[in-house]
């Protein structure tokens, strides 16, 4: 059996994964949030100057892996892998980010779970010594993913009340292997789930099964419980989704108490802001995990989280053929220094 | 520095990993190609009995995932981690497949370059002791790609002479820690690299200065030189663009002579089966690496193979803004039994 292995689908990083650095990028609406004043930079722009929506994800992810760059004290060019990806067609955020920088880029596809996918497989990649300093990243933005995935913002359509408005930001991390500092420990990998739910603009309870799932795998797999963790992060299921876990997870008999977040339902003032049931798009648990979570981790204000990103695997073609949405949740958990 | 870095941009395997099984699935103009005998299993319904072309890329990956669990004695529930991905918008092809299988998932996107990005990071997996039965997977679908990317089929419009033909079709490997069979033993990641082309019927010369760059640094990386293959097989170049990157390698005074093939190049006879410059696809180098290249490394007709898998990072969006066409790629080495 392959000695990393843990339980039915988790794994440990026996050679120690530290988070060394992280920084966040977001848009004018997500400064107005809560979190506004923890994030590393926004901007007023939404085209972070840029000639276009899609051009102004790469430029996130470039401000994202410049500020990561300075924090952790190297230059861009010192980072040696980079695993991203984004909710753009065919991922062009993140080919533009990393055309002619010259570091090797493994590109990954797992809608809102990208953050969480992206420190699962760049962990591996530390940890069997592939690489020494592997950038976690992704991102996403309101108004493209509005136009690609819905109508385009002209149309002025009406949001349904259970609909999530697409976080404009970008998250990155530097994984490093080091046993000082904020751990990566353990993980769980994701497995596809379908609940048969098709309403496109209900993507929370999409997605609820499959963060239940792999709660639950996680703590049977590491032997742990509940009592364990300081915090559980969802990313992101938005207000409806949230209850749908807490409820799914009660019939089980596990109670949560007040240890579940939502990364949805952190980062925007629901109400206040008029986005509906909450923040969603891969940015946004990347954005909450490099404001609020490391944050809190570093400051020792939390011990452990574990950090579950959580993804509606549809298109806009799946759902014209009548298909439900599969949803994907890979978690990571992340230890402040004991 | 990471103990299994090798060179600039390469890793080793030190854990063994072996290629324990592989499949190929096909659709009718794969099946009347050279290498039609060659493959596991081919169809004539474009469909594969499904209600649209990209639910039969899912139908495609399905039964190529249980003709490699069958080739390898197994049942598709002992697979611990499959990595895919593919070229529908989000991925659906590998999400839907996955759907309710219970086997872990890592979602990749890579373009055409899948099936070497897959390899790449499953070996990263499997080297590294964080799963024992590792699938790589990738599929893609000629009419499911001309509508997303190009034009409707029904629209009947010209291809241009440079334009390449998206292989139906999906491939699959069973990576193993055996020290025994087809081993990969290193392997190069590949860096986004754009040389300006901005033609989306050109792909092939788009992605020809990537498959360059990865070639140069994995002989560079690991000492070697072009006697020590075989073959280097690049997936899917098509005609022209394995005549561009002849034509920059001669440049730098790499001559390939003879050992240069190209996926897109053997899938098709160009001329007969009127597909212009050759095939392209995830799917393309998936079937010719399931068919021929692990077929002769099998039968000891080739001891060292290089399998370079390029990809062109564009999306209709990217060429409709007039942005240019990124390429990437990927290279495993995969050698016979010595």
């Amino acid at each position: 059996m392959a000695q990393n292995k843990l339980g039915k689908r988790s794994i440990r990083f026996a050679n120690p994964v530290a988070v060394r650095a992280w920084a966040s990028v977001a848009g004018k609406k997500e400064a107005e949030g809560p979190l506004g004043a923890e994030f590393d930079f926004t901007d007023n722009d939404t085209y972070f100057g840029q000639a276009s929506w899609e051009l102004a994800e790469k430029a996130m992810q470039e401000k994202a892996l410049d500020i990561l760059a300075g924090k952790a004290g190297m230059r861009k060019q010192d980072f040696e892998l980079v695993l991203s990806g984004d909710l753009l067609n065919q991922c062009i955020g993140s080919a533009f980010t990393m055309r002619n920088t010259g570091i090797p880029h493994i590109g990954l596809y797992g809608a809102c779970s990208t953050m969480a996918l992206s420190m699962l497989t760049g962990s591996m990649s530390v940890s069997g010594g592939f690489a020494d300093r592997v950038v976690a990243m992704t991102s996403s933005h309101f108004a493209a993913s509005e136009r690609q995935y819905r109508f385009p913002l002209g149309y002025g359509g009406q949001r349904t009340p259970t609909a999530q408005w697409t976080v404009t930001g970008s998250g990155a991390v530097l994984l490093c292997p080091e046993s000082k500092g904020i751990q990566v420990p353990c993980a769980t990998y994701g497995v596809v789930t379908d609940f048969g739910i098709k309403d496109a603009a209900n993507m929370g309870c999409a997605m609820a099964p499959a963060a239940l799932e792999t709660i639950r795998t996680h703590l049977e797999d590491t032997k742990s419980s509940l009592e364990d963790f300081d915090c559980i992060f969802t990313g992101d299921l938005g207000q409806l989704g949230k209850e749908m876990l807490m409820e799914l997870a009660s019939r089980e008999g596990l109670q949560f108490g007040g240890k579940l977040m939502d990364c949805g339902n952190l980062v925007f003032d629901n109400t206040a802001q008029d986005v509906h049931a909450g923040g969603s798009g891969c940015g946004c648990s990347a954005i909450v995990l490099c404001s609020r979570i490391l944050g809190n981790l570093q400051s020792g204000k939390w011990k452990r989280v574990l950090f579950c990103g959580t993804g509606a695997l549809l298109s806009p073609t799946s759902t014209q053929q009548g298909l439900p949405i599969p949803g994907v949740c890979h978690a990571v958990r992340l230890e402040g220094e004991m």
